[in-house]
């Protein structure tokens, strides 16, 4: 069974004599090979020149004992690929922060996914190199965390006008999701069709919503991109940061695997979503930066929590740019070492 | 029954017409009036200097109808009187970060709470003015946030050098949390001391823990305040924000209130507390940017998911500065109309 098999095997549910592991954000800053290529050439450059997003997104998996690769690219090239103005100085600002009607008007719907084609052509390209061996995957943000974006015009720590646009005006509001699905869903399918074995759709922000909030303005849009996605063989991968109050509305995402944060513990997910459920992760990516012993003690940990049950392992959230390269190796390697009881 | 009566019956688990309310960082840069005063004096001045620090007190319980009044300081007071250097630029810089036993032993701590006396003399010219009518609270910050604060050297969006600290120096970890519980305790017993009628401690980061680590890492150093006040007569709040995966452990921390966010619904709380833990919370801060009609439906959403058991309204997390007043004034309002039906 090789990694490509072992990773969509997971997807689908089948039992394995050890889970899959990739890692989030594995492509980029943390890897010095990654920061001599950026020494060179911009972050935008890398993501929208597909020979540079490719030679990146390969890197990761050339070092490490990895079963999946991810594209190297952002979430953010939708909202630019929908007609807003995105810079990164380094952290995202985001030109002409959307608050009316009229700036709903202005965005590009049609046409937007297309002008996207760089990330098709370096999935391309990628898939070429890893052949069959490995898995590959594809992403997007989701509509929710890429309206925060949009609205509040870059990050926040309160979503205060994201939120306050929602409650004021959720026909408008409704609007400007509906098109960023639409989108994101053209995006989605098109990286597909480009080599990508399965997608992850990244919440990041959508935890920053009560569970009632939730149910009303975050799920319904990635359901709208889920049912898109349905017919097209590929797994989809729902991941919500903070998603451990949000479990039983997330389940019906129409994501087949669930991306678990690490605040809550896989065990109580189980118990909560039961065993047909998918599920990804959840190392806290602060413990690669504590010794071995505890980095292995930790993995197992979770394996224990799930076993039985398809899950792909994961950190809960992407790799922090400054993590010792042997933290990573020893949380890899633990995985790759590990084997069902049944199966030694 | 006046406020303050209201206050302490539902820390203490009394049936009442109506919950207390109040609003974590009522007083500060919400308010006009305060901002007018910022003009003329730094944040540091404002906290340092008692009579001001008590005329920013009583700014918002003049204003509002509020059930009770909080203290007007910093969490960071504590770090600063264990002899860190402490600066707003204006988010928090801490000086020579926490890494090494040098450092922890070079920690004020006996005298540190005493340095202090500058907010018990603000609490003692509050009480004056506020006489026995609205409740009084003192607060502090809880162990793990202030020392996320004291080892990264300032806010953090990832906390891996404090989580890096427990995992490869657990013994050092707890030399320097053991440090801050007792400079605290003390801290906080002074403030009860000089007429605080509760306090709160605020653990704003302990929810980036998962469960195995706040319970290991972060609950045990509140145990050891909360132990220690047990026996002032004062109610103690625990708040953690982004309590939802930690109730069961937060239950335990010796706190008779639990200080929920908004992440989780109250609801779903009480399933999992049971009725005899007191709660205080939790409309999302982002409400009250919202239209008046939804301020006081999801107002009453929350108390409706509360009815027969003690509570103590209030938002999920501290009001935003640019939160609309008229926001602000709908909340409060709706919670003091309100009437349990059998005393309608």
């Amino acid at each position: 069974m090789n990694s490509k098999q072992r990773f969509l095997g997971a997807c689908r549910g089948a039992a394995l004599d050890r889970p899959p592991v990739w890692i989030m954000r594995q492509a980029g800053r943390t890897l010095p090979e990654y920061n001599a290529v950026r020494q060179r050439h911009s972050f935008m450059d890398i993501v929208r020149t597909p020979e540079l997003a490719a030679l990146v997104t390969l890197q990761p998996v050339q070092r490490f004992p990895l079963d999946a690769a991810i594209i190297f690219s952002d979430i953010l090239v939708v909202p630019a690929a929908m007609g807003v103005d995105v810079q990164f100085v380094p952290h995202p600002v985001l030109g002409t922060a959307v608050k009316s009607s009229a700036d709903v008007d202005a965005l590009r719907v049609g046409g937007a996914a297309e002008s996207l084609g760089y990330v098709a052509e370096a999935l391309r390209i990628v898939r070429a190199e890893l052949g069959d061996e490995k898995a590959l995957l594809g992403f997007a943000g989701a509509p929710f965390t890429i309206a925060s974006y949009m609205v509040e015009g870059g990050g926040s720590k309160t979503y205060s006008k994201v939120k306050g646009l929602m409650y004021r005006e959720p026909a408008l509001y409704d609007r400007l999701l509906t098109a960023i699905s639409d989108v994101t869903a053209d995006y989605l399918a098109a990286q597909i069709a480009a080599g990508a074995d399965a997608v992850q759709i990244f919440d990041s922000w959508a935890g920053e919503l009560g569970p009632a909030d939730f149910a009303q303005f975050a799920l319904p849009y990635v359901q709208r991109i889920a049912g898109r996605l349905a017919g097209l063989g590929a797994p989809v991968i729902y991941y919500v940061n903070g998603v451990g109050n949000l479990l039983e509305h997330a389940k019906a995402s129409g994501a087949g695997v669930l991306g678990i944060d690490w605040r809550v513990e896989l065990g109580e997910v189980r118990r909560r979503l039961g065993s047909a459920t998918v599920v990804q992760g959840n190392l806290d990516p602060a413990v690669l930066f504590g010794p071995k012993e505890l980095i292995r003690a930790k993995t197992y940990e979770i394996i224990s929590q799930t076993t039985g049950v398809s899950h792909i392992l994961n950190l809960g959230h992407g790799v922090q740019p400054d993590t010792p390269l042997e933290g990573i190796e020893t949380f890899v390697q633990a995985v790759v070492d590990w084997r069902r009881p049944e199966h030694e």
